[in-house]
């Protein structure tokens, strides 16, 4: 009577997910596409995370070690799920290794696929080698290498972070606000600032939203503790002069244009809707929100539930999400879908 | 062995912890301070909610009538909790009734306190009929009564709302974001747009932060579909000129003074930390963070405790929090605290 509940993908809402499940005794299988777990975190090499100051190998990585180790979590990487049937408490799952897995309920933990910047071409991106993304300056500092310009190894003594590139942007059909970019941004401008004293780092928002309690620790110990500047801009494009990056773009606050010379620029990417999520809402019988995202059920009671009884979401699956607002809605999920297998197995006892 | 968990606040956390537990066939006893179930929605009378739509009757409403009626739900009004002693597993709770609970663990969803905006006075509020505050708003809409000006009834011709009213405001002591204002104030505009469609309602703004996917919902239908117009400016007083209010403030767009008249002056106001924390924070014996609210631990691996093992932690008690994150965290620390209890019993039973 008691099947598993089937997680689908390994990142921080679908570890949450597993653990909590695991340790409230409930039998766990745990699928992902890739050979890695961890999601995004792990997967792009972040740096120190937001608002925890954990490594990401760390603080994903201690999350990962507890599922791996864990005898009631089952975990099948390199795996797909093909076709999803059924209803709660009886639901089958063949896998992409030909494999099944029969599943009392599911929660698609399936994440987020990275704005590219190549298709806002206009800011420089896969043009002039000095401008990178969020992710790459992360990487730069996952890999202790620090942030050096991609072109020459040089350590930059100008740095501008763009944000809302890929999001915010009506031109490129990206309407959405990615939630997380302008505390990201924040904390990257303060390391970089903590690597390189003497590097000046601006960055370019249209807003600064760094919501709730990130006010203090982000959008003032950027300014006041580590000398970044915020431009309020209307960024027009990227160029070089040859040996410096320009960036032009129009103050919306002194009404003017300006245009400074950096040595790297960088990128602050949005979080698109996972390119499967066609493919996934397909196959488990979901709906999708507007965006492209996992569609969750639009009521306070019903938190974490999809269009199909049964079928949970958590996390950035369905919309630009925190790390910890991941976690907390993984665990959410948990108990809604600990919840319905308790239910079922009261029936079978009272049947 | 099996203790029930102690839920303390009925607000949007403290119900959704408890029925999650509920669900998973878990004893609860939920304890509030008032003899009204259903926290600020309820309490003070919230109208639509951002941003499922739902009234705040109906949707939170059902959630109190959802844990009134379990069973496995033991619900006391008008008491909180004077001591509390022991440890995991073995807690003991003196109330203010005199009773005494024993619980495995306890889940802290005690929520927020309002900003009184009567430590604003230079914008007017107890000083002119008809500045009023969003939770004022709220009530004129959840009464059916629609929006009018308190000091005669009258339809307002023009709405000015003043976003963040006791938040990032160092002056008086309110350093944080309130998260959620912006989006509640571009939802409670195209209320009075919808309601009044000859009414002008403006918004003054510091920066917009309607994140994520409430851009699209907020941000854009609020000034596409319904006409509100957004002034970022920085407000300096409200004043009267005996027939109407007057709002003077300095556009920061185009950097000059700008005097407006106004029927209704609406204050977005902030969330502080629950006045009762302090309290709290000594009768449970955990931490509290930086500005007041109930600490959590700073980590991704320990979502929804506190500095004390067994008592958890969830909602606008950590920081100000949007309803439907409350939800997920009161269901998160639930299956933190259920696996606690699990990890209890399966030592108790290998004992």
């Amino acid at each position: 009577m008691n099947r598993p509940v089937l997680v689908v993908g390994g990142g921080p809402a679908g570890l949450s997910a597993a653990h909590a499940l695991a340790a409230a005794g409930q039998r766990v299988v745990l699928v992902d596409k890739s050979d890695t777990l961890g999601g995004a975190p792990i997967q792009s090499g972040y740096a120190k995370l937001v608002p925890s100051g954990e490594w990401a190998k760390d603080a994903i990585g201690g999350m990962v070690k507890r599922v791996v180790d864990d005898k009631l979590i089952d975990v099948r990487k390199n795996v797909t799920v093909k076709t999803f049937t059924g209803g709660p408490g009886d639901f089958r799952a063949t896998l992409s290794d030909g494999k099944t897995v029969e599943a009392s309920t599911t929660i698609l933990c399936t994440g987020f696929t990275h704005f590219d910047s190549i298709n806002k071409p206009e800011w420089g991106f896969g043009t002039y080698p000095d401008v990178v993304t969020t992710t790459q300056v992360e990487q730069m500092f996952s890999s202790g290498k620090g942030v050096r310009c991609p072109s020459d190894g040089r350590e930059p003594e100008r740095v501008a972070i763009l944000l809302c590139v890929g999001s915010r942007d009506r031109q490129i059909g990206r309407e959405w606000c990615s939630k997380i970019c302008c505390t990201v941004s924040a904390n990257i401008a303060m390391e970089i600032r903590e690597e390189l004293p003497n590097c000046h780092v601006y960055i370019y928002y249209m807003d600064i939203r760094t919501f709730g309690l990130y006010e203090t620790k982000y959008y003032w110990a950027s300014q006041e503790v580590h000398k970044v500047k915020y431009i309020k801009a209307r960024v027009a494009e990227v160029t070089s002069n040859g040996e410096r990056l320009v960036l032009k773009a129009e103050d919306t606050l002194v009404k003017r244009p300006i245009t400074i010379p950096f040595d790297l620029v960088v990128h602050a990417i949005g979080m698109d809707p996972n390119v499967d999520n066609k493919s996934i809402a397909s196959v488990f019988g979901v709906a999708l929100e507007e965006h492209g995202y996992l569609g969750k059920k639009n009521s306070y009671g019903t938190f974490g539930e999809t269009s199909r009884e049964g079928v949970f979401v958590a996390g950035s699956a369905t919309g630009p999400e925190t790390i910890d607002d991941s976690i907390g809605q993984g665990k959410a999920a948990a108990i809604a879908a600990f919840g319905l297998v308790h239910a079922q197995a009261g029936a079978g006892v009272a049947a």
